[in-house]
């Protein structure tokens, strides 16, 4: 086991030899407290209340962080230690590589703290010293940080569940060990698990150990029972395993090894049916189930991704400290992170979230081939283009990804212009459409890009048929401001097709997920952060339902015309815009006060006796006629 | 029990007698020979070699009829006459009803029969006049014909199977009503079951029986041991209940009563996956289990379905006289029943039909909507205008009730306008669409038309959002056969993606089902049947993909501009056509060689690390790039 140097910081007052001591003890390892390596000329500034220099405290940390090296030839310590400064900090650790630092930072009050001082007497610092210890005082950047109102075996019995492993990782493929770099780097000792399948995955945990530094001091198992029992009780475990039948493999392998009042955390894109029935079959062993949505992809999961939970809110309480420290941080105040519901509401919010980054993504591809192909722009062009629309309210992480793109050349062209367009996708695209169909909600844009996804991979089949109808070039007069305008408007509607799939989950679940809440995790972290999702915190709050804000309703008076004037000229292209004509026609279906299904409904009760209502008759009563 | 009378009849050497004191004997049964009424000088003339004349035979039929009428007071009697007429039958039964009366017609070719009259001999009728027989001889409208190149026993056997009881039904709503109906006027001897739920469900069977005179020979039961009891085994037992649970309970209360052989067919509209299963489970007993998708309504289950069989080939074997007995004629000499595959291929195209069915009925919702709404034609003069697209290749049974619903009055307005908008959906529907979404398949029309159904339930919402985004109304440009020849262009695709989804489905369960096979069967009996089905027999005999057929190519390019003009000219309406823009997006969508998808493919990569495939290498090969 990698060797540990455990800094304990705060103001004088704050407690930090004694919870020193406490863990000394608990873990057998040495405690120093930096008060014994001042010299004798900072002892006596001291006692005539003196305040210490910068220069007075140079010579001090250098010694303390040469004892720290030291002691780590051999061993873990705990050192105490005021640290006030980030400066100081960075000395103290100076030349020890980071992996082996454990910072832990003790905060409270100026009145409490002041008060305790009195009561103790016998320090060398007099306590009007603490007001300049205050006032240099600078909010630690990386650590864990207790408030000292709270006891201090509160504090010990939270720092043993955090600085023991407690917290293990189940799968490290590329999500999964991001996630375990992003938990290491917020200094949760991991266990790390990974399945050995004999010529390829072998040893994996133990590579990504000694790959990756700050998992140096993971401790990797290629035996799940060991790992099981490296875990300090209640043990919290994170699944980062394929969705579907390997989450159900190991879990029958965990089960019997793991103890009631465990936590097991699903954070593949699991269908949400699934994690519905795995919260049930693990309660019948006391154990809890959470099904986590990660969103960020890749570079999310390392660096701070959306986290969307469903379970039990115990559970939850339980590891939000650890999941919350890895989240990315919203516009606010706030965490990507939270419990959005019970049972698989976390997994449907997240497969939700993927379906409206299909439309969102499918959106971008018809306005590029809109710019591209109907109006004749390179691809330099259309990135020149999107780059204002950035700037002009439609911000998003996918918009900017997607003029990155367009930028990247290959030789003398685009490196866009070699990538095959067999479009592929995952299960969560088609779980969310199936989800619509089930639930019986319009989700149609979603639906609409997962249905281009699978013609752009018939490819065979799309180049022998475009041999057969052949297209022709036929340039659009259509200006760049109006695309934007159906841009920015089929976007509302997506957005809006989202939120009502959401809610259509949670009445008919009884999971009561609170829309602004799930649109405030998805302003950052996850892939369809933007502005307009900023924008539907506040018009979800407001209205509760995106098309009733009066912003949104000024918007879309602005943009509609656009739209109507897009889908016009598109019709006479040979390339299919499923979303943007999607678009135009969910929003006319859905503010049409009468339609033509009294059409339909008379059809099914002709040949099948379906019945139907009358709207003379608002009372459900059922109608047949004999129309033969 | 009601007492029936049973007529062989055929000409003289068929072997009637033979068959009739067989029957008599197995059922314990009078037999009469008619010869044995013939008064002494018709034999005299048979004898001489006379043909006798319709006078002569006029007293005989009368004494047979008289004796069947005085022999049904005490039971029932075989009755063995020639009738080689058809005015003869009717004189034989006069007077009797009809559920009292069976025809078992024996035929034979002429050369075969003469041979056997000349090696019996002893018989009053000399082989010369069999000629005069065969020329009279016309074919029965009635009843069942057996070919005596067939050994009696062989015969005797199979009425044994077709007159006792052998089939029964179980679940007696509206369908399974018309189906056992159906099946008792082909004289098939049923059993009839259906649970008793008291208050709701009592006596239905035995009510069905007194209700409907063919059903008065059928035995009615409420206790299900008893009714699997009054079945010869191999018991064919068709269950007409509701789709999912129902069907899983009847099922576990069945099984146990039910011997190895027996067959089982599930009428409903069973959802392909649980068919399979279903039939997994059947098979560990030993017992045949059918996925039976029966389409037309309730009219189509009275007087002719369709019927799409998905099973094992020997249990369908076993049940085709039957089904094919009730099942539509298609429009050559076949049957619209078949088995189109194994397991739960039945179902799955019967849900594939009612995806097209979807589709169809919503591009007429949409037809009529711009005829009247956008155009401002009258209900009647809507159903004028279809009824001449009716003459002019678009002939279709859900086009004919159309015009009908739309003439159809009420007091001074039309009925249409008080049945509310409200549609309503059922399971298969919503299937078909998660089907595709499962199988991979862009069948974007059926969605199109199910989402559009959605909207039109969510009747409140729609009236809310029209107060807040108002509607105007904007004549649409557009002339009536710009109209005809878009709605027939998106039929052809609706038609299309249908093919192809039981085509992939084919391909992904192995199921081999026949695409010409399937158009064939669904020529006629069932709600889809119109004349584009007629001609998409022959298409995918010939080209096996419409797409593909050079009529099919000549009529897409003269209707594509009329598609590309709808579009253009509904852009700018308020209302929502999803269905004819659907269809234009689709067909451009599969022609396109080169699709914006490299896009969503980059993106992918980009955030997901997904991979893709370059253009310049089809080894399918997956690259990825470090795109930050």
């Amino acid at each position: 086991l990698t060797q540990l140097v455990y800094f304990i910081t705060g103001v004088a007052g704050s407690g930090k030899t004694a919870l020193g001591k406490l863990l000394s003890e608990h873990w057998n390892i040495p405690f120093a407290d930096a008060d014994d390596f001042h010299p004798p000329e900072n002892i006596a500034k001291m006692r005539a209340g003196i305040p210490l220099t910068d220069d007075d405290r140079a010579g001090w940390l250098h010694a303390l962080n040469a004892y720290a090296i030291e002691q780590l030839q051999s061993g873990s310590i705990v050192i105490a230690c005021s640290a006030l400064k980030n400066a100081y900090r960075t000395r103290l650790c100076a030349s020890i590589p980071p992996h082996q630092v454990r910072w832990i930072h003790l905060r409270g009050d100026y009145d409490l703290i002041r008060q305790r001082m009195e009561a103790r007497g016998g320090h060398f610092m007099p306590a009007a010293l603490l007001q300049s210890q205050f006032d240099i005082y600078e909010q630690p950047t990386q650590g864990w940080v207790f408030d000292v109102k709270n006891s201090l075996d509160q504090i010990f019995q939270r720092i043993k569940i955090i600085m023991q492993p407690t917290f293990g990782v189940i799968g490290l493929g590329v999500m999964g060990r991001n996630l375990a770099r992003n938990l290491a780097r917020h200094q949760v000792p991991l266990s790390l698990y990974n399945r050995f399948v004999a010529g390829q995955e072998e040893r994996v945990a133990e590579r990504a150990v000694a790959e990756f530094p700050e998992l140096a001091t993971a401790k990797p198992f290629e035996d799940l029972k060991a790992f099981v029992a490296s875990l300090e009780r209640p043990r919290k475990v994170f699944l980062m395993v394929n969705a579907g039948a390997p989450v159900d493999e190991v879990l029958e392998q965990l089960w019997p090894l793991l103890e009631p009042g465990d936590i097991v955390m699903d954070g593949g894109n699991s269908h949400y049916e699934d994690t519905r029935r795995r919260q049930e079959q693990s309660l019948q062993k006391g154990i809890h189930f959470l099904g986590v949505g990660v969103s960020g992809g890749e570079s999310g999961a390392l660096n701070g991704p959306a986290i969307m939970v469903g379970g039990d809110t115990d559970a939850y309480a339980q590891v939000a400290p650890f999941l919350e420290q890895i989240a990315a941080r919203d516009a606010g105040t706030g965490l990507c992170a939270a419990l959005v519901g019970p049972q698989g509401a976390g997994h449907f919010v997240k497969m939700t979230h993927n379906g409206i980054e299909y439309a969102e993504m499918q959106l971008l591809a018809e306005v590029y081939s809109v710019l591209r192909w109907e109006m004749g722009h390179t691809p330099d062009q259309v990135a020149d283009i999107l780059s204002e629309w950035m700037q002009d309210g439609q911000r998003s992480y996918l918009l900017e990804i997607t003029i990155n793109i367009l930028r990247r050349r290959e030789g003398n062209g685009w490196l866009l212009d070699v990538i095959s367009d067999k479009a592929a996708h995952k299960g969560t695209g088609s779980w969310a459409s199936i989800a619509a169909s089930e639930l019986g909600v319009p989700v149609t844009m979603m639906t609409d890009a997962l249905f281009a996804r699978f013609v752009a991979a018939l490819q065979p089949y799309r180049h022998e048929l475009s041999a057969i109808y052949p297209p022709w070039e036929r340039p659009v007069e259509l200006s760049i401001s109006t695309l934007k305008y159906a841009y920015a408007f089929a976007r509302v509607i997506n957005h809006h097709q989202g939120f009502m799939m959401i809610q259509a989950a949670s009445k008919h679940y009884g999971w009561q997920i609170s829309m602004p809440e799930v649109a405030r995790i998805w302003t950052n972290g996850c892939i369809i952060r933007s502005d307009l999702m900023l924008e539907s915190v506040h018009n979800l709050t407001e209205y509760g339902d995106l098309l009733r804000s009066t912003s949104v309703q000024a918007q879309i008076k602005r943009d509609y015309p656009a739209l109507q004037d897009t889908v016009a000229h598109l019709s006479y292209s040979r390339r299919a815009y499923p979303c943007l004509m999607g678009a135009l026609t969910a929003f006319n279906g859905l503010t049409t006060h009468t339609s033509s299904a009294h059409l339909i409904q008379a059809q099914r009760d002709y040949f099948g006796a379906h019945l139907y209502e009358r709207t003379d008759d608002q009372s459900g009563q059922k109608y047949h006629t004999n129309w033969e």
